[in-house]
């Protein structure tokens, strides 16, 4: 199997946790920007071509800023990421905010910082109608419901409470029309986490079809198609990144295809723009979850305790995922054991990893716990009183640099005021 | 069914939030207390009877007060726990550290306090041996792996992370012995959210049995027996609340039974100390996620959309769990729909609900989510930018206390600094 690389060694991670205490997420910055100069030029063909980065995935500025530099857009789905995006002098249409179930607040924002609206469904145009201005430019998200099968992580279409119907689609394009709305695109996100190109090109041909179809029953310019994210990180060490040259050629190919003859390219001012709106495949597998070794157990089953927890990394406790771990300084030593290697937590999903093969390991260990950089220290909570960790960006002159503080307790207790003290019991 | 009950109706809940925006929780200070009252009195056979607030159910220094005020402990598993009492004025026995995979840190502070230490494992000793003093008393925490089947939620005693052998127990006691430790106690956690008698009483004859057990082979004179927590809520209205007063006579039967022989009675200072340390069963009723409808949608089914998400609350998300939803104002209405109801974030496990019959909901309504007392608050992350709510306190008097405020974005971003703003793309 292909082994799973770092951009470290374990004597560079020790000079590193000398200044910065474990747990740390630290960050590859020459990573991140080649996986977004790879995507970028797998989809040169289309010269509108725009990734706007999932911010959810990795919300620190220091992180979105480095895409920027990279030519990405951003795409927000809530208000604080539309003002994190305000705060790095972003604006305009390389911001897209994609949400569900929106606030008014939100929308009012989203159209302050001139962003592309993504509507989730039409049952939001009211809530345009009351904006200061017609929005130039909108765009709803499909949801093709039974006509596809999405995939294990965002499940079965018509159980996801995301986008609305092919119907409710021209529905939403001839109101949008009748309200003075002039430019047009279209969105979906139906699969998560995809290693596979056959479900990410049936994606792209079901929006061009769709463009097609709509274009041709209303009229709308369909400017952009935004296929969402989607594309996957191998994170099992026998899995493979889906070949993005492959994958662009592919959409490419489609294009062709099914816009080519539909008079689309023709009726806007440029060829159809495509976009995306991908996160974890960009910071996915460069972001290392650094953990020290605190305690070792036998009881029924070996235990290995590390000095991260959920609050860290949730995805293996939240949705079981497998998160490769190395023991650094025996990388490539075989496995000599198996154990689940836990956290602190009084949760028993509190783990990284059940029944893994492990060589050895001991009290003081290193662990790098891979591919954290996405949906990592964003979804981690305080629970039991955990703070989250700082995050590190290891950058391509090889220094590092903090990019987000730890947690302390007063920022634990920032949001409470404690009472006189209580008499004891007793 | 019984029906759910609520200490608020629309009218008082409207006022509420008029000062205080949706969502938001409140907690029912009455219920609280009472809950309380009612646990002791049902071990009041018991003089040292102690039941310590399990503080990670609802980490709010004024509940944990509150509590204090009705001869609570406080049961703590981290060191941000421990700081919480510690701020309170809380010192002593009436503290107990009940933690896994422990840092030393922890334990420093614990035993700083006077904390009763509940120790996962006998590998922790060394690190108990390098305090500043041996501490007191000194507790293990059992896990009967095979020999016991745990329950849904805790999962199989043997795969679960926590404590120790029996074997285990027997040396850790001699080593404590060795070590100069006079007093002990013995602790166990095996159910949680446990509704039925014969679970929760077949866990207090184990550890008596254990006791005397460990009395015979050891000769530690065992002063209190942590029964741990595991107390249900009958999170659906078809379930009732265990019966305090027969699991406090149940357990009274098999301390006489079991205990009497064994003559540990006679060994310590006093009667052998019933301990117990719930959680959800203390706050867990008597507290309400109140949210207001922003969106309903109809797709492929019906989705009502509130202003709370995961953030507020993450039992259903994470567990599947169910928690009881009342329309406000049509709390009796009979139920004409079944629907989702969800948050706004960007995951499809952001649900309170699933095809749940409701009565007719209007954007503009406010749903009162029950049982949200006990990991709720507690369990909020910021994923996608949210936010996390206020904390309000319904006292007795009828009045309403912000026992924590709503976070602000310059709560969400205190950890980071924005670099120079980028230069937009485009």
């Amino acid at each position: 199997m292909p082994a799973k690389t770092l951009p470290f060694d374990r004597e560079q991670i020790e000079q590193i946790v000398a200044d910065y205490p474990t747990p740390l997420h630290i960050y590859d910055e020459r990573g991140i920007r080649q996986r977004m100069r790879d995507l970028r030029a797998a989809f040169a063909w289309n010269p509108g071509f725009l990734q706007c980065f999932a911010v959810k995935a990795t919300p620190n500025p220091h992180i979105v800023q480095l895409l920027l530099e990279e030519n990405s857009g951003a795409d927000c789905s809530s208000l604080a990421e539309l003002v994190l995006c305000e705060r790095l002098g972003l604006r305009g249409e390389a911001i897209t905010f994609t949400s569900n179930n929106t606030s008014v607040e939100e929308f009012e924002k989203a159209h302050e910082l001139g962003a592309v609206i993504n509507l989730d469904s039409p049952i939001h145009l009211p809530k345009i109608e009351r904006l200061p201005s017609v929005p130039d430019i909108l765009s709803f998200r499909f949801n093709p419901g039974p006509e596809k099968q999405g995939n294990v992580i965002i499940g079965d279409p018509k159980e996801a409470k995301f986008g609305c119907t092919r119907e409710q689609i021209l529905e939403g394009y001839r109101r949008c029309q009748a309200m003075g709305v002039r430019r047009f695109g279209l969105h979906t996100m139906v699969v998560s986490n995809e290693l596979g190109l056959p479900s990410l090109l049936e994606t792209a041909r079901m929006m061009f079809e769709l463009a097609a179809q709509l274009y041709a029953e209303t009229g709308a310019a369909i400017e952009f198609i935004n296929l969402g994210g989607g594309i996957g990180v191998p994170y099992r060490p026998d899995q493979a990144h889906p070949d993005l040259a492959e994958l662009g050629e592919g959409v490419r190919r489609l294009y062709e295809e099914v816009l080519g003859p539909s008079g689309l390219n023709d009726a806007g001012p440029a060829p159809v723009q495509i976009m995306m709106e991908n996160g974890r495949a960009i910071t996915g597998p460069y972001g290392t979850l650094v953990t020290r070794v605190i305690n070792v157990k036998e009881t029924y089953k070996r235990y290995i305790g590390c000095d991260a927890n959920m609050a860290n990394l949730m995805r293996p406790g939240m949705y079981g995922a497998y998160h490769h771990i190395s023991v650094l300084g025996r990388e490539d030593a075989p496995p000599v054991q198996t154990a689940d290697v836990v956290g602190a937590l009084c949760e028993n999903n509190d783990k990284f990893a059940i029944d893994r093969p492990l060589p050895e390991v001991r009290v003081g260990d290193l662990l790098a716990i891979h591919d954290a950089g996405a949906h990592g220290h964003s979804m981690g909570f305080q629970y039991n009183g955990r703070l989250r960790s700082a995050e590190l960006l290891l950058k391509e002159d090889g220094s590092v640099q903090q990019i987000r503080r730890a947690e302390t307790l007063d920022d634990y207790f920032a949001t409470v005021e404690f009472p006189e003290p209580a008499v004891s019991v007793q």
